[in-house]
């Protein structure tokens, strides 16, 4: 995938977890409100039909307030990749004004772990601009921390 | 799926082919450009790879002026539904303001025909207006009595 820097935003890292692992955590309600939002915020429910054009739909707790977010799978590669996006709501019913996509990548190693890149793709440099004053590398980046150490649990 | 009479355009006829030969016809260049804009304009160009995210791209001439329309297959249901929009360009790239998102279902009459339903979704009530308006049932019911006449030629 070629990235374009005006509207995208991307990072990789060593998650010592492996791709089967993560895949679940990522694909699995349960697991999902373990990482999926920087803690003390919280996923208070989270309902996944996984298959392409199925429903990500997750409630967070945002200190006190509750924010809804309706995504769907726009791909759906097993153990390797996850496209979701809240540019659609399950039915491919158009968002009005879409944040952005998501992409999750899932790589072995070759040592047991797991080298995972997560990468917003956005409408605008504008979008992208938001994105990243809002804390993307410091959330994302926190999200990956949590999911690494709610994963080890479980191996 | 559910439609929302706000936002959604659609329309159900019955064509005297059978789905697999309209699905081929949907799905193969030298095809698309035989039925897929009302004439005298013409597809000029067109570039598929139909497969979830693949690029559907075609080129227009509409009175003498090219119109590039990029976009992607979401959903790929061999010789029952296809699912294109303009959202994404391959890559899952975001379109800064996408139009928007076409259901194109092909169904068994029992007779050797085929029940086929064109839906158009969109993002606002302003855009199902602007393309009611644009023409949808003229443009893309000509399309399917093209594509009608068309597959005809195939049989």
């Amino acid at each position: 995938m070629i990235l374009d820097p005006e509207t995208d935003l991307s990072f990789t890292r060593t998650i010592a977890a492996p791709p089967e692992l993560l895949w679940e955590c990522w694909t699995t309600p349960e697991h999902i409100k373990q990482f999926f939002v920087p803690k003390p915020h919280s996923v208070t429910s989270c309902d996944i039909d996984l298959r392409v054009g199925g429903r990500f739909n997750t409630t967070f707790n945002v200190e006190g307030n509750e924010m809804q977010n309706n995504g769907v799978w726009l791909e759906v590669v097993p153990q390797r990749r996850l496209v979701f996006s809240d540019a659609y709501s399950e039915g491919w019913k158009p968002a009005p004004d879409p944040f952005m996509t998501a992409i999750v990548e899932f790589e072995s190693d070759g040592n047991g772990g797991t080298r995972y890149t997560a990468t917003a793709r956005h409408r605008s440099a504008e979008a992208r601009q938001t994105h990243e004053q809002m804390g993307f590398y410091d959330g994302w980046g926190t999200v990956a921390t949590q999911l690494e150490e709610y994963a080890r649990t479980l191996l």
